[in-house]
């Protein structure tokens, strides 16, 4: 794949944490979510880790990844029960303090308040901030995510982690909108790998990328240009119709 | 979460591999059914990463997982195209050389002459296997994964990684098989928190999780028990049990 990142790029990475998603028992809904949020800001999500719900692994990730990419989302953890340790291992990976948020507990107190619910010590752990991160809105069930840093703290329930995502996607540095054009066609890749290869080599603004699909007797191949320059990306996808046309 | 890994637990890491995964253009099927086999298996999958098709993401991920984790399972980038280089960035990671290894040329060579095809370039990429590789069969398409250390690796359309996952399985070392139970209630986490944090307090022998489901108006929360020894996980669903009706 022809390296189309330029030195301003905007990246990205993911983390999703849950022993439920490494059983098999939870199929993860976010990771395509949020590649496909990315996709539309120009932001390049480069790295996604799946990893359970143990602190030394959320730390060490988190960290590897915080360096490198210009944001990291988390998925996961921040619910009120005892297996969910996310809050904790970020401010470990931060090494910052955490308590209770008063934003948070305020938030909370409020709603379970106004339901006429005990707001018992396990809902209060969701109030469990890091010092000095920001609180990320969650339209759907009050209980706040966070950011600290470049990482962003949300929920693995599909739609909260949606809805927290929306609160802060308006205000993500984005990049330059990647430009991508699909071509169908009915070769096999074994068909089309040699002038494809060509057509890739003389279109290096572009990634070209080959994605074969099996339907159980015969292949077919989507074939997808991507890029920054607009003309650049039409002139690569002429040119694998051209080479396409004449095999 | 309780560690309920023994010293002599088998583990599994996953290493995805390709642009179209992190585009969010495909949705990665291969994750939760290798979760659910390893499962099967009683090896504990306790990592998972996707990554670009770029050499060195590639090279560095896979070294990082297959020095940590018993057994390391990659998906996606050994087709023909220009876009696949999994082998030889596999190659890279072992450090030993790749050409085109003559089991496989054979393999892949009666196959496209039974069906009149030229065994073109292209094709023949597909027969790049790193040295000291044992081959993997592919009943599916023929054209094979391979083995080498404790690195499997393996295509990433989902019915030949399957296929793949079926060939090698029997023989693959597992684990004690971990047993699992599930209780479902209708309280949300923040009524459970609390009296759920004792019981897996006293029953360290399992790992107690909590997943919350939210239907955009009221939580319900499943509570799953898991461990290797039967009697605990049994007295602990037993808690479990005890716990909610006592609510």
């Amino acid at each position: 794949m022809a390296n189309i990142l330029t030195p301003d790029t905007v990246t990205a990475a993911m983390l999703a944490i849950g022993d439920e998603l490494l059983s098999g028992r939870t199929k993860d809904k976010n990771i395509v979510h949020l590649a496909g949020v990315m996709t539309l800001k120009g932001i390049d999500l480069k790295e996604v880790r799946i990893v359970a719900d143990e602190e030394a692994a959320i730390v060490e990730a988190l960290n590897a990844l915080r360096s490198r990419y210009t944001h990291v989302f988390t998925s996961g953890g921040i619910g009120p029960t005892h297996d969910d340790i996310t809050a904790d291992a970020v401010a470990r990976a931060f090494g910052v303090a955490i308590g209770h948020d008063r934003r948070a507990m305020k938030l909370l107190g409020d709603h379970y308040a106004a339901r006429g619910l005990d707001f018992t010590d396990a809902r209060k752990r969701m109030a469990r901030i890091p010092e000095g991160a920001e609180l990320i809105d969650n339209p759907v069930s009050i209980a706040p995510g966070f950011t600290i840093g470049n990482v962003h703290v949300m929920a693995g329930v599909p739609s909260i982690f949606q809805a927290m995502l929306d609160t802060i996607s308006p205000a993500l540095e984005g990049g330059a909108r990647l430009i991508s054009k699909s071509v169908e066609c009915s070769f096999g890749e074994g068909d089309i790998g040699a002038p494809l290869a060509a057509v890739q080599q003389a279109h290096g603004e572009t990634a070209i990328g080959s994605y074969p699909r099996f339907d159980g007797k015969s292949y077919s191949t989507e074939i997808v240009i991507r890029g920054r320059d607009e003309a650049a990306v039409l002139s690569a996808e002429k040119a694998v119709r051209d080479m396409l046309a004449a095999l």
